[in-house]
């Protein structure tokens, strides 16, 4: 279960402290040549966060790429990437090897597996998010060249610097936009676009919601303001509103597809909270380390790269099909 | 892609007025006697629509049972299953045949397929959720064995009667929780317990949001506020809060689980709408026939079938990989 | 574990003496008008054993199309079909009850799912295959769109008229040809064409061998005999020998496509046998009933159907991946 | 597709001249300490061919853990692993980049993807069959806790030291058998024991044949000779003959599981052979370089390792829908 699509598929591995976080992409096209700046472009926009503190664990993110290319152009082959562990200082989390941290995985990985890595949140680490980014900036490419664009952005955040000057963290809620994609994607009965999407949404840490086109607020509405009324457009039908966010019967419908994450505050607070141990103890813990105020800005890119995954998939899914 | 599941699976299949609607479950134990008559109340469930016009089609809703049984009792191969479309006139759609009905997924499968059954809405009707409720009857019936509940409820709907009167349909959220769930299930990265449910709430007709315990409104909190607190509770370990809905990392941690589902309103409503047809001609229509004002009522079961599901899914893998 | 296929997917249902037996279809392509009259002449070859007997099993195999059509054509959506069982005298089998006949899987499907079906062979009866055939001669007619062909042939089978006398069956050997598979089709490394078909034929009960090309026989080739070498034939590069049987490296080659399955006799045999019931008492029994004297004529369109379905499958995938 | 196992999952990547060969296991229980040693000795036994020229490849086969562990002791998270690929000496193979060798994969791999990795046979390399090893070496550590032994040897082969001299090479028989699998294991129709092991034998390079217990000359007994009798042995059900080589229905019935795999000859011969280029041109290549007369001792490992996993996913599979 750490694979994610159907033809267009990934497969990632690695823990915070382990030695390398990774991942393979199988199903990848041939004959594409990768454009390595723009994937490093897109590692940087995940590692920039705004709000950071000085302490901020230095992440290298220099990829090595292992497999499934020739010459920088993909085979057809698996292409096998990783990022060594280089700043993982784990002694800063061996006070907490025992500790169960409030909202974290911590206690249900270790019910589940009967063994935890403890170092910096192992497999359930944000920095286990890395091989997403890079599989979504090569299926970004691939969306280019059919003239497909992505691009999300944080709609709503709560006060981050007031947050961090009490030891506090802060969610939100990042708006996303597929634009240019053709009629006809989304499997319409198990494999929705929408459930597609929110699906690997889901995927991404923190988040704890989601909705295409109005979302929540369609469950207010009537029928007659709901509805996308159908026009012909210089020849072409489209929709005259798009509170559906261009998914009908879960197939695109030519229109924007627009949808809707929220993400929790950080789990990871520097405020004192009260918690047990192993043997059910009751702790006192003040989490230190290097942790930001919001997950926000770094999220933007993932949200992206899982949405131009999920179009890639469902295009080939489309593509295969057709007669 | 009508196929659901990992290991319980069900794959569905049917038009709204085809010769049948039906499915196929695979991966559902051996040796379980089942409940036919909690299967037909749940189904009861599904037909009772408390707004109902006198003129809603009448589905008899008997189930033939084709396969997967010996005297009752399940023998461990595939419970197939349909029930015989009676009462389609589809007489009341010829006049939509060429004509796209707004918010509908006439348009989308059309372009999809370049063909699609015009007659109710073929495969998108909501008619097609039938073996939904059927399959979740069983993985209830399965839970129930190890004193696992599921319970959803409508917490917010428009003003039904209101909006029936002026030919309108109204929407609303579904909030469901499930009872019992043993700590540990969900596989932590593309797998989620909240990935799978928000994938399956998302495959039924009209659901337009999906949120895990308090879902958007974590977007609005600070750390302090939507950390769970851990505490021992007479030797057990628990949280004191859920603002988690009982999923935390992507694993259930024991407490119950509670998520959200936002239902768009009903597209068919009887004012009269703008639309256009295949050839792209303005049209106007007003959609007659026999259609709820709110999907809600009957959506209620629907979301507890998925979410049974999803649940004895998740517990096969968590059995599975157990050692 | 009742599908079969990646793109191009069949589900089966049924027991021999159950209510019906059928199929789920998905993934067909759209707009395809079937051929009724193709799928029932394929049927008709299944149903015919040249070395019946009179009292072989009257099988109407009259197929009930579910859904997926609109005036015959496919929809895109799931096609369900199924043929109910009419004739199935299952006090012919009572007395078989308790009793694990020789070689047949009554002993291993009873410990695998602590219950069986008893009558006539239950899930493991080769009445089960029928699906197969349906899907089979769906798979078949869109090869045709593409000038690909396939034929099945017995190349070896024992003294069918001798055994029957005795009271005996007999096995054999069954050889395809797939003619006109475009070169690139199979992915190289856990989905060859070679072990697609591996997997497929093996599905067909009563399998114990597979080979492709010369198979077996090239263990005992050199490799300057064994090897096939490359010519340009008109200005299309193709090999001058075939002891590949059309697959370099799990992809084809553009070759004819030839493998050889071999089948067991049928084990229900009118000799009185010995053998043990499920208390561990010895038992000696004689089966009556109506079998054939070889599993080998009904066989062919079989092996025949798998090699349609894995063939279309594979096209898909190849598609799908295609820049 | 480079994928096997449907709980016991391996993804593996690699090319020979390419930076690294490595594999993804996902699904592998938790809580395993691995045994290293082991590990390297099974490597051990693919490298060592008791037939190879001094000039063979020096292969390290150092193997860098990427992932899934904590002081050795499996997480339950993806265990990544790879093999740097040190000694690749692709000038070797500068002359054939443009030539198709005679049963190779050149051409296909090329016509398939529009391009190919011509050092070294690229991905379609029997180098890429390392990672299979190493899981199969975990996956034997998991059967062996269970006391499930597999071996296999050598049954036929040509004359090795005969076929050197003159530039030759020799295909050969390898036999398995797996001692000690429960009764139940197996899926009856599409995922059968026997068909899984079919296709995870035919995902070895050079495979053209497999068999199961008898196989091929079982198409030529009569069934009187063919059916295993079940007996009663001290209180145990189990059959006095293994004609089936313990699968019966597709499931395991207790009895030595047996099977056969055929290997062709090496393709890559030292004798001057004709083939084309990529332009259709008639060329005479003799393949010098590093080559083996006879796979089949290096195979013994893969067929070992293959069968355990399937053993194990199978095994998995069971559990999972145990009541």
């Amino acid at each position: 279960m750490n694979t994610i699509g159907h033809l267009f598929r990934l497969t990632t591995f690695g823990e915070s402290h382990g030695m390398a976080i990774g991942g393979v992409i199988d199903g990848c096209p041939s004959q594409l040549k990768l454009d390595f700046g723009f994937i490093d472009s897109e590692l940087h926009r995940r590692k920039t966060a705004q709000f950071s503190e000085s302490s901020q664990r230095k992440e290298s993110d220099q990829i090595e790429w292992l497999s499934g290319l020739l010459d920088g152009v993909t085979l057809g082959t698996p292409i096998a990437f990783m990022v060594c562990n280089e700043d993982g200082k784990s002694e800063d989390y061996e006070a907490l090897k025992d500790v169960y941290r409030p909202s974290h995985a911590d206690f249900t990985y270790e019910q589940k597996y009967g063994i935890r890595d403890w170092r910096g949140g192992g497999r359930a680490s944000a920095r286990t998010t890395l091989p997403i980014v890079v599989a979504g900036a090569i299926a970004k490419q691939i969306l280019k060249e059919k003239n497909i664009q992505i691009a999300a952005e944080v709609v709503s955040m709560g006060d981050a610097e007031q947050a961090r000057k009490k030891g506090d963290t802060v969610g939100g809620i990042v708006e996303c936009r597929i634009v240019g994609v053709p009629v006809g994607l989304g499997e319409p009965v198990f494999g929705k676009f929408s459930a597609e999407l929110a699906h690997a949404m889901f995927s991404i840490p923190a988040v704890k919601g989601f909705e295409v086109g109005d979302g929540f607020a369609l469950a207010q509405m009537k029928g007659s303001e709901a509805n996308d009324t159908f026009i012909n457009k210089d020849g072409r039908i489209t929709t005259l509103t798009n509170h559906s966010g261009g998914i009908q019967g879960g197939i695109t419908n030519g229109n924007d597809i627009v949808f809707r994450v929220a993400f929790k505050p950080i789990p990871s607070i520097a405020q004192p909270q009260q918690t047990v141990n192993r043997e059910g103890e009751t702790f006192q813990i003040a989490i230190g380390g290097r942790h930001d105020v919001c997950a926000l800005p770094r999220a933007v890119v993932l949200v992206e790269a899982f949405a131009a995954m999920v179009t890639v998939d469902m295009g080939m899914l489309q593509k295969a099909g057709s007669v």
